[in-house]
């Protein structure tokens, strides 16, 4: 029975109408709407085409079946956006996240209430069920990347996306992003509506999923992929193994992205995640500067919050190399590098007397900073 | 004024002398022991004796002076350890730790109560000023290792130092270290001296400092020294930045040692230096087995306390390399490496439809493990 070209609905509104057709597969989806002149319109059979396109034959049956009503499906979803003041952003459409095309499959039709801010933007992610530090981390971080001009990208659930979400909202002209896990419109989790409508004033809530559809647990998978393709690099706060924050992680490194991660307590389920990929070779991030350099090399970034300004930099680079202090880093700064002193020249230079010199010299062999040759002459090591 | 050859005294009881002489500093006192044949019994006039072995001149007066007494002064030395139950082990006597001679300027003496294990040796350093974290960190780590014969060496201060050895002795057969920042037979930290007769029962106390010799503030440094260069490695539990734990960490590394760190919480000052640490390359643990496989390679490890013994490798492994579930999974193993497969092949090998394959390489393909080709057929990424 083949099909009319003259009955093919517009690419976009196709796309939109398979988007809202929850009957449809996600990868299916994505295919589907990648590949519309593969088969919309074509005169082929329906199982061929499902062979050509790498779907299951009950899918490419059923967006055959969408693609002959699309208009009107394309038209309910529209205006249900609507009623929700969000509008549909088709994959191609001026405002569609440049950021999301990186994916090989990106979603088709993004719903959004808001504006999703341009520039920089990092992702903050963890557990649902969080403590008193993950709730500070999060804060903390996403109000000093907000005031720094960063977007703050996050999943909308409790926890530590909600503590993310609030910490930017509390910066001055602060933005952020919430990525659902549901169709817009759904009151989920139950009370976030008050934060939902902060989040739409000051950036965007985010859905590829059809208006009203309620969360299904495969939903947080392929919402996560959006959240780490959003961002620059995401920041894991606390997620406990096998999470869906760490899957968050993965996407960001498998699309190229920076991972960060904070440790915590080797007795905390929560900390084992970010612990794990700070061994896997993640940055561990001690303060918000840290990522800033990062992502704004050049930026001047603005005064951090007292409790962690002393974030041991300084000490980093001490451990590396303790700068001997007061006279023996004189004695060692009369050494030049690659020659040979004897102390009486160190002492004629430092004007000091040798027996000081000697102390100094004693003292910097034993730290291992010089080296005694035959003839008592010191070179640096 | 020359000195006749015919007034010197043995090396061993020279070196005991200069040993128990405070007023030589330490680094002068390591050079003279090391270096008795270039000045003990020499006719040259001590300020040329000093300028040849690079130590200052009122060092070396006070150096000669004490060789002009040394049997004495080593027999009072002899005296007051036999009277605390400890013995001196001169740098080149039978028992004298091997691992000390690896430091370019051991120290010349031990006094030693009770006996140094052989065999692996772990040094677990941190905080005096320590909570129940750092506390229950150190016991874990101390109690698992030392029941796995490694012994624990630590620094007997308060804090970590004291759980460090507690948890060593709380093992069945567990050894245990403590080299102090004082002679033997000071009270010091007030109130330690039944759990230094428990170390001595179990292992050994040890000082290379004067038998009641008051603690310094400099003595801490030289202690650290020690600890390092007795163990194979050291775990920094909890440290400030510039502590004395690092260090000991510093000594390690020096020495070519490991250096394994406790991560913590980032608001937690203790934590800053053993996340310091890991952000400089140290490898971060989380559960005593990883030091063990480091550390005796082929031993059997004993089983571990409940409260990590979820450790996660098995999701580090799965962060790097998640395999897939079920279906999806047995149609990526149909796929050989290198080879190109298409789903009625992999269906008809699988004996599965291919409308399930073809969701599976979907699902595959989305997750990044699977690139689809021209012509439908599939290789794996």
């Amino acid at each position: 029975m083949p099909r009319t070209p003259s009955s093919n609905p517009d690419p976009r509104t196709l796309r939109i109408a398979l988007n809202a057709t929850p009957a449809l597969s996600r990868p299916a989806l994505y295919r589907l709407a990648q590949d519309l002149d593969a088969w919309a319109g074509s005169p082929e059979p329906p199982d061929r085409l499902a062979a050509i396109l790498g779907v299951p034959r009950a899918q490419m049956r059923r967006a055959l079946a969408v693609a002959a009503d699309a208009a009107a499906v394309a038209g309910r979803e529209r205006a249900a956006a609507e009623r929700l003041g969000a509008r549909l952003l088709v994959h191609g459409d001026p405002g569609y996240p440049a950021d999301l095309g990186h994916l090989s499959l990106p979603p088709p039709v993004l719903c959004v209430r808001g504006e999703i801010p341009s520039g920089p933007a990092v992702a903050i992610v963890g557990s649902r069920r969080t403590d008193a530090y993950g709730q500070e981390v999060a804060d903390l971080f996403a109000k000093s990347l907000a005031a720094a001009g960063v977007t703050i990208v996050s999943g909308f659930a409790r926890g530590i996306d909600a503590a993310a979400h609030r910490g930017a909202l509390a910066a001055e002209g602060g933005r952020t992003v919430a990525v659902l896990g549901c169709g817009l419109g759904v009151d989920y989790p139950a009370g976030h509506e008050p934060l939902g409508r902060e989040i739409a004033a000051a950036g965007a809530l985010v859905s590829e999923f059809p208006c009203g559809l309620s969360p299904r647990s495969w939903h947080f998978p392929v919402r996560n992929r959006v959240i780490a393709a959003l961002a620059s690099g995401t920041l894991v706060v606390q997620a406990a193994p096998r999470s869906g924050s760490l899957l968050t992680a993965r996407w960001a490194l498998d699309l190229g992205r920076e991972v960060w991660a904070i440790p915590g307590r080797i007795f905390d389920e929560r900390s084992l995640g970010p612990n794990a990929l700070i061994r896997d070779g993640a940055p561990l991030v001690q303060h918000p500067r840290e990522i800033l350099e990062t992502l704004l090399p050049n930026a001047r970034i603005p005064p951090m919050p007292a409790s962690i300004s002393q974030a041991p930099d300084d000490e980093h680079d001490e451990l590396a190399e303790p700068p001997p202090d007061g006279f023996p880093g004189a004695v060692l700064a009369a050494i030049p590098a690659g020659a040979l002193r004897l102390p009486e020249e160190i002492a004629a230079g430092l004007e000091a007397p040798v027996d000081q010199v000697l102390g100094a010299l004693l003292e910097l062999e034993l730290g291992g900073r010089v080296r005694r040759h035959p003839g008592s002459a010191y070179s640096r090591t």
